[in-house]
């Protein structure tokens, strides 16, 4: 399956194919059609980045039986948006930003759009999918559904580093078959088959494309299973989907401003 | 007071500051410091396009006293997202989407990010605004808060058209002091100062920069005041910015798709 990640060389940000330990530069992103460009690379040699640039994160709530605890299952997709600044490398640190009282991981399968899409059939949706990845929805619960709750979740589920992602985007995956698995600290904290998604990615596309066109390079985080726990300053977390990869994350707590 | 517009010209996208009816075509947007380049071009002989590119749109609810109706202030700026594929251009139409039922328009002052801005002072805050220009904040009611309330308001604020831009930035205004008003075929439906603002733009800046970088040609929709009502097909709606001009946007009903 052919593997793409984004990386730093020489001060450059690049994207490339990853094969055997190698890295084969691509002229732009393999979905905006970039070919291959330029000598191979070690992968020893670079600093991996989070391996897409999107205009626009979706992410799904609600969207594991498991997750839903004494909440009903949504009639449709619940979507909602995460910032792109929240986007955060394989590798970087999770910031457990200032007056952050509940920040929580949630692992996820994440889906890469490959092409633009608007008023899709379930076809044309399916079609639309590039590859897919890992990410971490992390989330501060105080701010999503605590005492200190704002109006939307902007900060619960935008804060800078709120949005780790990688390693790798890997094409010609069945996105409602992959075992999807988070650890902390090495602790097997959740871990589901995609297959239990109350709704897949074919039908979460093609709901958000009758309001939202999406484009190539956007994201959709697809939801998070089972339960979550606080993270706290000195935790690692993983979050492993088969065939993709660990994204690892550090997590640290970020020194008082004024 | 320094305009700057953004242009189709030749089937090139550019940015210019205009001046007695003349375009002087920047390298790139300003607030990314285009120089001027190349011959002046008629404003007449342009199309005009929403004068930013963001990374991120923030939004402010609930910023108006006069909006509020019986829900409280909010103890601090309650903050969301609108995707930036929502943006529409000056005199593009509003297009009222597949089961929007109670569409409404929010005429706003919306302020332009000058630079990068992380955990910014008051002082810091007030030094990144790039300048001021008018938006639309459109907002399906049902979506929001009506019957088929969604968990997030992903598309009752987020769909596509749904945030009209411009005609122009200006900066050396001060935000405190414009006098905003939105008409609907003509009928003066919103009229109020902007020094009546709940929190001020530099306080939402300084707001957000805790917990999410901004970052320059990031926009935010700074509420609305009054009240708004529904929009229907051949509606056309008009937000005026006291020195800015007028932001003009026909609606239309979206052709029913399958």
């Amino acid at each position: 399956m052919p593997r793409y990640v984004r990386f730093l060389h020489q001060d450059q940000a690049r994207y490339g194919r990853e094969q055997d330990g190698l890295l084969y530069p691509l002229e732009r992103a393999p979905w905006l059609g970039g070919g291959e460009a330029g000598p191979s690379i070690s992968l020893a040699a670079v600093t991996l980045l989070a391996p897409c640039e999107p205009r626009t994160i979706f992410a799904v709530g609600l969207n594991y039986r498991s997750h839903l605890g004494q909440r009903p299952a949504p009639r449709d997709p619940e979507i909602f948006y995460k910032p792109v600044s929240a986007l955060q490398h394989p590798g970087g640190p999770i910031v457990i930003p200032p007056e952050a009282e509940d920040v929580h991981f949630e692992g996820e399968m994440v889906a890469v759009i490959g092409r633009e899409v608007r008023h899709a059939s379930l076809d044309q949706a399916r079609d639309a999918i590039f590859g897919l990845t890992c990410g971490n929805d992390v989330s501060d619960r105080n701010w999503q559904r605590g005492a200190g709750k704002d109006l939307q979740w902007w900060r619960a589920k935008g804060a800078d580093t709120f949005a780790p992602l990688g390693p790798a985007v890997v094409t010609d995956l069945d996105p409602a078959d992959r075992l999807l698995q988070t650890r902390v600290n090495g602790e097997m904290l959740q871990s589901q088959e995609t297959s239990d998604l109350l709704f897949a990615v074919p039908e979460i596309i093609r709901w958000i494309s009758r309001w939202v066109t999406l484009t190539p390079g956007d994201l959709i985080y697809t939801g998070t299973p089972g339960n979550t726990r606080r993270l706290v300053h000195g935790d690692v977390v993983e979050v492993e989907l088969e065939g993709i990869g660990v994204l690892r994350n550090p997590v640290i707590a970020a020194t008082p401003t004024p």
